[in-house]
């Protein structure tokens, strides 16, 4: 079995560097990259279709279905396999999303959410959860200028809530889920981020 | 609360037709007729999605997911209040379509899927459903010439899987689930169809 790292936030956390300067130090493993949703031909298009500003009137518990198929198609054509060959992989966003966002945030009940996640994961688990912490009106600011799509249109009350809960399942989860304060420059957040890296790579 | 029919069989067993029939007998309670996949604007959306013959490389349990995000918005945008505004609900596929094509057809477990049946439904099941039982070759038949989407070209031996998954789920559940044969004469199902209907309305 592989190392399987994912990497949890807001919107503007900067995920995505960071995914990309973990990806840039650990490629002698040859690893493998990934990002929710999407990251495959299928789950691309129900990414499509969730980031569609025309998919208003969409329910809570309909959009958290669609991430669920997104992520089901995610394990099984790319994760899964590269888990098996012995591979790392590492992920923009997984199961704590779900919990994040549609539970704390939009008030899904988190048993019921918690049991799409085991369905459509089949139990593979992160080794390791990188939480990029940011404050939402820091965040916010950082797209500012860019065109906001349905999700990011709902504003900082409910990314203050996908915040709070994100830091709830760190609090549940301390042994996985590794909080690390995202309103730093780049290569303070990365440095970071990197420690917990090693540090799983030496117990493997 | 209202009443809640389902229609179920292969493709080709008439259930439109049928679902037409048992709406216009019934056009005096106002009934509403649904469609599975699709019934809601985003439904129809995902629906397009799964009926896309370059949606090939879908694993079977995506395509679950997928149908589950569909039924969850067409339950709690389309049947849910209808029911509680005592409507008749008269449903083209349902929660044993899932069961018929992704467990007995596909191989999926049924443990599973009737878990996902649960969490997208919220456990509203149909008061009665009619299962039009024809012979796949029969119904092959049928549509031939039509252009085939992909669910289709599977075939005929896979057709025959889900016939017989249909016929244990009847049996496992024969107070809910009507066996129509409906290898003869439109009229001759519908009637029998209705006769299931006005037994369910004089129970009403």
């Amino acid at each position: 079995m592989g190392l399987f790292i994912s990497i949890e936030g807001i919107d503007g956390s900067g995920k995505s560097s960071i995914k990309e300067g973990i990806l840039n130090y650990l490629r002698d493993y040859n690893p493998v990259g990934v990002r929710e949703p999407g990251g495959t031909l299928i789950s691309e298009r129900i990414r499509a279709l969730l980031l569609d500003v025309k998919s208003v009137g969409i329910t809570s518990k309909t959009e958290a279905f669609l991430y669920a198929s997104s992520r089901s198609q995610l394990v099984d054509e790319v994760i899964k396999p590269a888990l098996d060959e012995g591979k790392i992989v590492v992920a923009d966003r997984y199961i704590d999303s779900t919990l994040a966002y549609q539970g704390y945030g939009r008030g899904l009940d988190l048993k019921f959410l918690e049991e799409l996640n085991m369905l459509c994961t089949g139990g593979i688990k992160p080794d390791l959860t990188l939480l990029l912490d940011v404050d939402p009106e820091v965040s916010w600011h950082r797209k500012k200028g860019e065109k906001f799509d349905r999700l990011e249109q709902e504003g900082i009350a409910f990314q203050k809530k996908v915040r709070e809960g994100y830091l709830c399942l760190a609090e549940r989860e301390p042994d996985r889920i590794k909080v690390i304060s995202a309103d730093r420059k780049f290569s303070d957040v990365l440095e970071d981020a990197l420690t917990w890296v090693k540090h799983l790579l030496a117990g493997m």
